[in-house]
């Protein structure tokens, strides 16, 4: 009389025992088990001469998580069943750090700040189950960084013993696109320096190499900049509430340490409003109401392009920015530029008549001059996609542009010969599902609405509607949080895991099976977890221990 | 040339300078500012006899919160403008607490568990700008308790002076409804103790007097109870993840002197594959698959209510879950009964058949003997709303019903003649929006999109559809967090502060206008964050420090 019904955990899948995030591009592993030896130790080759102190300083990280981590393996019983595995393993000695002879020596840091085209990320990993000593080669300490980020994820712990299920494991990896970043919006809500810092922890973690810093917007303006302090001294939220130049340089020196850039964004000419605070002449429609007929959300307010003095105070502002982001890129911004308030604005009308400029021309003239202060500084422009699509600017050809609008609007700028970021609001934005914020709305939803689950970031193809001649136009993406409803208390479970998603679209590339990927993302979202980071659980934990048997056709 | 824009902040509304949450029921205020003396006391009323110890931790807790809560005022500066007010402000010096004459002295333990007609939260505050003594008069502990809390909201902190802006102040107040919840699923996911308590502090904070602590599922049995002991040991999440007696208890103690009840729930006869873990026999369905055949989500498995030991088990358990929580309420669950289940049971049909019973017959016997062990042991019990519209069951007129699948169904339940606790999905379930999470739905969305706003649930009508002879069934309500994507880490920010749209909805009753209450709810979510709790920020910092500037019409 009874039900027939299956308990064995059948898997339509080869499972990966690994749980690797972002997956290498070549993989071979056994199905040995390793411990690491309690006197576990990394060395550097003597072939690296002069090794920098940003490498001794991840070498050490390293062996501070794999022996910090402690994260007990995502099955039932989490690794009371790898004990028979582990009790006769091996113990993994030690770890070898080379770089191909000759690869030139330099930080970490500096090998995170080059252009795009140039970043080398490539490394090899061997991991013997025997216990001979391990290696990772590659042909820049970036490489060898992003090796013993892969490494420390081979590492689970039970009852004291840490240890590896999966080896031999032999890896050749190198990511499928130079920029793989996450936006960080700091205006509308902001963050204490050590948020941002325990977030550039985390995209360490899954290979994440540019922290797109979006710093300013209308609501606030915390960047302390030499020269414009009246910028923030008025436009903080606080005077507490602010990077000083000094902040700003330890967060670029974490990050760089940690392989990540930092391509600041100083949008303009809209989104501006708070520099009203200091410079009202400075800005258009400044508090003007509705805000509706003149922004895109509260307050209102643009700087006056067509203004020479504006302009020219906007070039030398990039210029001082500038100095203090190390990075060979910096965002002008550029987007949702409401045409409206200048249409009303009596001063930009007088500007536009006396010069006998069109709007547009007043607006090339003005992003000539931000840009042009970027050259000067030797600096490549980054721009949102409207600077392109909606306004014929002659940009330079190697202008990047971040397309956000919607992910169709990718081939449109490709066509133009420019490169592109992906940063679609309909993949990526990490914000939207989260209801209306503006206050008289009872039944609204976010404009963005639904949810962008990491289910369907993950589907994302970069290279989609385009021809393969412009597939080289495509620099890589990001997920993107912008902090209308999003402040330091909620920061963690808003971004992870799902910011891991395109971290492993960028460098793995597309095409990736999200089911197949989930316990491994499960994984990388525990281990954040053990190092403290406030990840959201993906589903109940009776799923996370038992990979695929939450599927829908199970 | 200058557009014409008016900056002055203009307010449609009739600014209330308070910004207490819930809005009591009868509110005056002044404009004077007053101070906090730094010996500031609160006596107990020698007409009170033998106060109870917890009104005495009240009342500690109360000055704890008065000189550490540190709220600076959510205007620009934040409070820089009030020095000029409060500098020259008489000081307050005490606070008295009185019962009136012939009120019983019980302790707010006591109070908060009694069953809800019962239950008197009924309190006057009365404070002075002339520097006399305020006052809470109540007719039992747990109105002087609701007068406490009100109390702490007047007071902001500037530069080290704890002052109130709008005495004199004169409350009367008390509760639209008996019954104002939050429901947590600890199954799911698991949260520790500390997790719990702070939630019940942050409940007690807006009133919230009832928590729903659905504390099993299909998933895990946290939950351990002597003579049931296998039911965690084989079905928890791990051996720590479990509540034990003295958890539990302490649980119990901890809100019961906030003036919170605990109506815990095990929900039966479905939601129960876990209990497959300890007690195969006793699960149809178990694990079968695919699952979404069996259930409505993973894992598979439901108690075979039908056979007699199983029901027999099940009333003894609910009988010793009576002696660990002392409210007069435990629910029993009964929501989502899937009959494919059952009908592909052999047991089960093997039951029915022997018995000559149909299946609503069945259900009625299992029903009525885990009400029945209720009853046996004092408690009223609370079902979900099918096992009232979707089956006849017969149940005793007293079952409470919580309406989840839709508001709709309120009516329905009420033309029955049960008592009603709003628990509607399309209005209070804080899941809802985040995604899909079933593993291989890339293009999901959640099952109840969209996100439920606190807008949108502050527009909740309790009494919606009813006749009037019908509101007296209504008990209240309460906002629900299931936890399939939840846990400890994002615990308060998917909780707070949008349950406290419901609190205030259930103690002020229907109709308030939430874009008059945004600035209310920033207030008190401000609040809570100087109490360590994560909340979400609701609108950028510009907005939350600028009232109704950032509604669309402005």
């Amino acid at each position: 009389m009874q039900l027939l019904v299956s308990f064995s955990l059948l898997s339509v899948f080869s499972v990966t025992v690994s749980a690797l995030w972002p997956l290498p591009q070549n993989l071979t592993e056994g199905t040995t088990a390793l411990r690491l030896s309690p006197s576990f130790e990394i060395s550097i080759s003597s072939g690296i001469a002069d090794a920098p102190q940003d490498l001794y300083d991840a070498i050490s990280r390293t062996i501070t998580h794999l022996f910090t981590d402690k994260l007990g393996r995502l099955v039932v019983g989490r690794g009371a069943s790898d004990v028979s595995a582990f009790e006769t393993a091996a113990y993994l000695p030690s770890l070898t750090l080379s770089l191909e002879s000759g690869s030139e020596v330099l930080s970490i840091t500096a090998e995170a700040q080059k252009p795009l085209e140039e970043r080398d990320e490539v490394y090899t990993l061997t991991v013997p189950s025997n216990g001979t000593a391990a290696s990772i080669i590659a042909t820049s300490t970036l490489g060898l960084l992003r090796g013993l980020t892969t490494f420390e994820q081979l590492w689970y712990e039970y009852e004291g013993t840490i240890y590896a299920v999966n080896t031999p494991v032999e890896i050749g990896d190198a990511p499928a696109y130079p920029y793989r970043g996450l936006m960080l919006d700091t205006a509308r809500n902001y963050f204490p320096v050590s948020d941002i810092l325990r977030t550039l922890d985390t995209m360490s973690l899954v290979k994440i190499n540019e922290f797109n810093w979006h710093i300013s917007d209308s609501q606030s303006f915390p960047l302390q900049i030499p020269g414009y302090m009246e910028l923030s001294e008025y436009g903080a939220y606080s005077s507490q509430m602010v990077y000083t130049p000094s902040d700003v340089e330890y967060i670029i020196s974490y990050a760089g340490e940690r392989g990540i850039d930092v391509m600041v964004e100083i949008d303009t000419p809209g989104h501006t409003s708070i520099i009203g605070e200091s410079h009202p002449d400075f800005v258009a429609c400044y508090l003007a109401r509705p805000w509706a007929s003149y922004a895109g959300e509260p307050p209102a307010g643009q700087l006056r392009f067509a203004n020479a003095t504006v302009a020219n105070w906007s070039a030398g502002l990039f210029t001082e920015v500038s100095k203090m982001f190390p990075s060979s890129m910096i965002s002008t911004g550029g987007d949702e530029i409401q045409t409206y308030c200048y249409d009303m604005d009596g001063e930009t009308q007088y500007d536009l008549n006396s010069t006998g400029r069109t709007f547009e021309e007043a607006l090339t003239d003005y992003v000539h001059g931000t840009h042009g202060a970027l050259a000067a500084a030797g600096k490549t422009p980054a721009v949102w996609e409207e600077m392109v699509l909606d306004y014929n600017l002659s940009l330079s050809t190697d202008t990047l542009v971040l397309v956000w609008i919607s992910s169709d609007d990718v081939k449109a700028v490709a066509d133009q010969g420019f490169r592109v970021i992906h940063a679609a609001s309909n993949y990526f934005y990490l914000d939207c599902g989260a209801g209306e914020w503006i206050g008289d709305d009872p039944t609204g939803n976010s404009w963005c609405d639904p949810f962008k689950t990491w289910q369907y970031a993950y589907t994302f193809d970069p290279l989609a509607n385009l021809t393969s001649d412009q597939y080289s136009l495509i620099m890589g993406g990001q997920q993107l949080l912008w902090t209308e409803q999003s402040g330091p208390d909620n920061l963690d479970p808003i971004i992870w895991p799902r910011a891991a998603a395109s971290a492993e679209v960028f460098w793995s590339g597309a095409g990736g099976n999200g089911t197949a990927a989930l316990p491994r993302l499960h994984d990388v979202s525990f281990r954040m977890q053990q190092r403290g980071v406030r990840t959201i659980p993906l589903q109940p934990l009776w799923c996370a221990l038992r990979p695929y048997e939450c599927d829908s056709y199970w």
